[in-house]
């Protein structure tokens, strides 16, 4: 089997952190400076792994094999959420540069046929895995159009031409000539850490159903308008939410997950009564039946409400992405190599983030593999995984990789 | 007994609705131009009917009977809320005037000595109850260094010059030249049209507690973070909110109100799990007791949450205004004449709103009278009162002042 090199593969980690460092972390959104520069460095390293690379016009970094042969895709991005960690993302891609340089440095492996990708903007600074949709066909130059950055407004065009994008051509995905995508990511949770287990063979990318709820009240005098005449959007939205919560904690699957991130009322003055009231609601779960389970006590909830008065509810959904199962051969493919690597420590699970992976099924089949985060963090400076989970974690990758290749 | 003349007192209302008329009310916050100017126009009338008046250096409008005996002040305020009412707070200044002429204009009255006031910013465009507490000495020059406007934060100093009232004397109260202060004002509230009553006799101003109350979380990730070991300080404050209707609800008076008018979570994003939460809470009443016995449930259910977990949380008061009984006597002066005028047609209720009589009440024996507020509306500009009841109201209000004055 290919040997990786841990010290080449932290090297290159630790390079690509200084492309906008920020405490022990990175701040790189996509298409500033700093992410443009990352990319033309990292088509430098590929060149070097003997890969043919190329960034096309939304930014895409594909790092191309030789040969006729059906290859294996392999990446994650390279963006990073505002004052981000230095692995997120980053480690999937530099996995599978290390895993193309193992496969040519030794002959038993030189033969089989690996790409690795970095896929623009995977952290929706412009658009949600604007990088893998455009690869899959799913963007549309209208789509590009009318992107813009979520933070400064700046147009998707403009960020391109700046970034020397404009006028390239996209890269567009043919399924013929891959076996499939493998993508290697830091699990962004405890489960592993909790559980003892060195790495997690991906089961589902949980879906996520969104939603806006939002409650017609009455605006009115705090003081002179009694209490059983009143019509609170605001009481009629706790109350919503308080039933809600314990109806889930009914119906959830093991690994269920619901939020509410944002309510707002309004006017919002310590003196009015609400006359309008919304929250908006999030839940994942990998199984689409505990999903559906849990829109439909959502939306009769919502006709409870209607029936009884007295602030009438709508419920908007504003996202309703199903959960993506993994490829069963795949997960296979990696089980067997960790069972090899560390008998008993690692563990089957579901994604609770999104990746690009969940593009890629689209149209090939697509696995993942995670390894621990620290204390479960991310989306922070802080977030960290131990070198040795990090080194281990590409060797198993690396092995299972030439298992698929072979079939 | 004085006939006060109806055709007068709605044209002077109307005059002044001319003032920074909108839609069918008026726009006119405290020291805008149009505010200053109905200021002057009003001093005008004041003179007019025989009164001195004057404007003084925070902006009040006091017209000055002659004379050595004692006087009864009479009086609200003539700002008004964005867009708000014609009526709120004007209606008892113009009171206070039509009865000054009523009472000059009969020979049976012409000895009774009243003064006629308008107090400044009431509606708290600066400062809440700004002009009455002036005049009672509540309002030191340090208050008025400090205080900005709400909405623009244009310090009062500067809008007290650009109003030409720079340099001028405050008027402070000598408790030996008044009887009393009696005020008359739209009810703002529904009970009178509800009962079919034409006057309110108000019998205390409620008092008015107010508190932020805020849970303390861990933020994380609304995907990776299991259920079971997240501190959300919105899923906090939604069951907190929740039992805190139930409890208020189970000690509640007969007038008793409470609104929770605004709900904050942080940092509010649909994807992350709220780290922070902030309520403000208020409640209203006439009696103290019941207020205290409300507060106290806020603290039991907070004590009880601090020690339950897993999110603290912390109660802050930011106001904790008692309620201010009126006068027994002069509310039997409103009684007995509204009981003469409208046999049955009235009735004794509190008052839902805050007004300048519950700072006067603080130097002097204080009364208010209501009359109807069509649909209970207010603070919006399509308040209203009946023609009828407003020419009725100033009616009672002046029998009610020459009963009060001759003891």
């Amino acid at each position: 089997m290919p040997r990786i090199d841990g010290a080449r593969l932290l090297a290159d980690l630790r390079r690509m952190a200084d492309f906008g460092r920020y405490k022990t972390g990175v701040h790189r959104p996509t298409f500033t400076a700093e992410d443009v520069e990352s990319r033309r460095w990292l088509a430098g390293r590929m060149r070097e792994a003997g890969l043919d690379p190329v960034i096309d016009g939304i930014g895409n970094v594909l790092g191309r094999a030789a040969g006729d042969g059906r290859r294996l895709l392999m990446g994650s991005h390279t963006d990073t959420q505002p004052q981000g960690g230095w692995l997120d993302g980053v480690m999937g891609v530099i996995y599978g540069l290390e895993v193309a340089r193992a496969f040519r440095d030794d002959p038993a492996t030189a033969g089989l046929a690996v790409e690795v990708a970095s896929w623009a903007d995977e952290e929706s600074h412009y658009l949600s895995f604007l990088g893998s949709k455009s690869f899959v066909g799913e963007l549309s130059e209208a789509d590009i159009d009318q992107a813009r950055n979520r933070d400064d407004g700046t147009p998707l065009r403009a960020a391109l031409a700046r970034a020397g994008l404009s006028g390239r051509p996209r890269l567009a995905l043919d399924p013929a000539r891959y076996v499939g995508y493998l993508e290697a990511h830091i699990e962004q949770g405890g489960y592993l850490e909790a559980g003892g287990k060195r790495i997690g063979v991906v089961t589902a990318i949980v879906g996520i159903f969104g939603y806006r709820v939002v409650f017609s009240g009455v605006q009115n005098h705090a003081g002179t308008t009694p209490m059983p005449i009143r019509k609170d959007a605001g009481v009629a939205l706790v109350r919503f939410c308080n039933a809600l919560y314990e109806r889930f904690a009914a119906i959830s699957g093991p690994r269920s997950v619901w939020t509410v991130g944002r309510i707002l009322l309004e006017p919002g003055a310590p003196a009015i009564i609400p006359g309008r009231a919304e929250m908006l609601l999030q839940f994942r779960d990998e199984d689409l039946r505990v999903m559906e389970r849990f829109e439909k006590a959502l939306m009769d909830l919502a006709a409870e409400t209607n029936a009884a008065g007295p602030c009438p509810v709508t419920v908007e959904a504003l996202s309703r992405v199903p959960p993506t199962g993994m490829a069963p051969a795949f997960q296979e493919a990696l089980a067997a190599v960790a069972e090899q690597t560390v008998p008993g420590g690692w563990m089957r699970m579901p994604s609770a983030a999104g990746h690009d992976a969940q593009i890629l099924a689209h149209r090939l089949p697509a696995g993942m593999m995670f390894v621990p985060s620290i204390g479960g963090v991310s989306h922070h400076y802080s977030e960290d995984t131990d070198e040795a989970d990090i080194v281990l974690g590409c060797q198993v990758f690396a092995d299972a990789a030439a298992r698929i290749l072979r079939g």
